[in-house]
């Protein structure tokens, strides 16, 4: 945040924004890109779908699928506005390659519709905007100006497989995704293994569709026997996994297999710790 | 786990649990100790309240607010069994006070309805069970004895702090509780500014009541001018507040002033980042 770009660098309080429209945080379910869809209602709170039905304006990573989701919530609670009516805007491709704080974004001039008076939703593909997903300079540039930020209950895939991963959530860290080159990921794996070790922090990452073998088998050969390894894919979906063992445990699976319910190309979080 | 207590410490698969009950990870809503009762149907998705009204053996924190928690999800969705005849169990102490990964504590032998077919319910005072709050160690045995477990929808508060923060949502940490003594507790918010500042990864801690205002002075006079703040407190509800800014931002309020919406009393989550 610049000093200038706020005038007097000052906090702005929430009475300040009475006049403008708030930017609320809307979670997705988690089932792009997977083969079914769920029952919006039975993953989402009515809450959600209520206030997500009245917003006009968005922002988002993908306007098509954005207008896909808008469908699914307008068979639920009929939508203010029809979908054709609706502004969305797609965060710009340097946030998504670069992540929102290494590409120095600027996302003041997509929030001009709040400063209207207009409610303003960001959306992600999947789970919470914001949370392993792009979005967080949108959130900065609302506290910047003063316009009041609004997160809504959902499914947030990284917290559903961290409090079913029986490992420690009490102390937790989401890291990402883990260097490609094998090397590198072993290097990483250690890396993170001895902070988990250390410290008892539980070490999350994620990983993109058909790396997950890649993975797991660096995993498995890089690990200390003691050292824990859960995962889970599809949480929420009939397709539903998640397991937890040691890495010994899973040693015992034939040479090169991944456990039952991982797959290579499903979208998977997976932990480590102790 | 030890392999002792597993027979031969091999993995169970999902496919040797259909016999066993499931283990339900039920989140619970954040207005507990709060002023207000939020509407469970605003926060909670149907599906999540349905499950929960169908469970009649429940692990929890506390017997009685689990009974008061019963009474608001039967208001909505009649229960299967009426409330008295519930069979619910409390953690042990060892739990609450060392936490699940360090009390050394076996939770296999609450798990024993399970095993004998019946579904389990593990519920926390507010959020997510075994996210912040204890429970890990029933998760962790539900693995071990090839129970499946299957994490509910539901808001928790560290990731609605998360989204809303502004902050780097793409690597994060929960450390959960800072030192109280005040040297070290400096010393500890420059550790987490460091490990901030080196990586980019953001870090949440929570304060328990009555705190807020001394942690709120040593992060002011802690931190490095261009570092942030962020914190929240009662999302969800009526009163839910969230603010970012940079360390020298909020130093412009008046000495030993909190920002408006941030009161001693209320729990809150903080984080800190770049």
């Amino acid at each position: 945040m610049s000093d200038a770009s706020r005038g007097r660098g000052e906090i702005v309080m929430p009475q300040a924004t009475r006049q403008f429209g708030k930017l609320f945080l809307v979670p997705a379910p988690l089932d792009f890109g997977c083969d079914e869809d769920i029952d919006l209602k039975q993953v989402m709170p009515i809450g959600t779908l209520c206030a997500a039905a009245n917003i006009t304006h968005w922002i988002c990573e993908n306007a098509k699928t954005t207008r896909a989701y808008l469908k699914r919530i307008d068979a639920c609670t009929p939508l203010k506005v029809s979908i054709q009516t609706q502004t969305i805007v797609e965060l710009p491709r340097q946030v998504h390659k670069k992540g929102d704080h290494l590409g120095g974004f600027d996302a003041k001039p997509l929030l001009t519709p709040a400063l209207e008076g207009q409610d303003l939703g960001l959306v992600s593909e999947a789970g919470m905007p914001a949370v392993a997903d792009p979005g967080s300079s949108v959130v900065r540039a609302a506290h910047e100006l003063g316009i009041q930020v609004i997160p809504l209950v959902g499914p947030v895939s990284l917290l559903l497989a961290l409090a079913s991963s029986g490992l420690n959530g009490q102390n937790f860290a989401f890291v990402g995704y883990l260097p490609q080159d094998p090397q590198d990921r072993a290097r990483r794996i250690k890396e993170l293994e001895q902070i988990a070790l250390k410290s008892g922090q539980t070490q999350l990452f994620i990983e993109t569709p058909y790396r997950n073998a890649a993975l797991w088998s660096s995993l498995i050969q890089t690990l200390l026997p003691g050292s824990r390894i859960a995962f889970s894919s599809g949480l929420t979906l009939t397709k539903a996994v998640n397991q937890s063992g040691t890495a010994q445990q899973w040693r015992k699976l034939p040479s090169g297999k991944m456990p039952e319910g991982l797959n290579n190309q499903t979208p998977a979080v997976f932990a480590i710790g102790i």
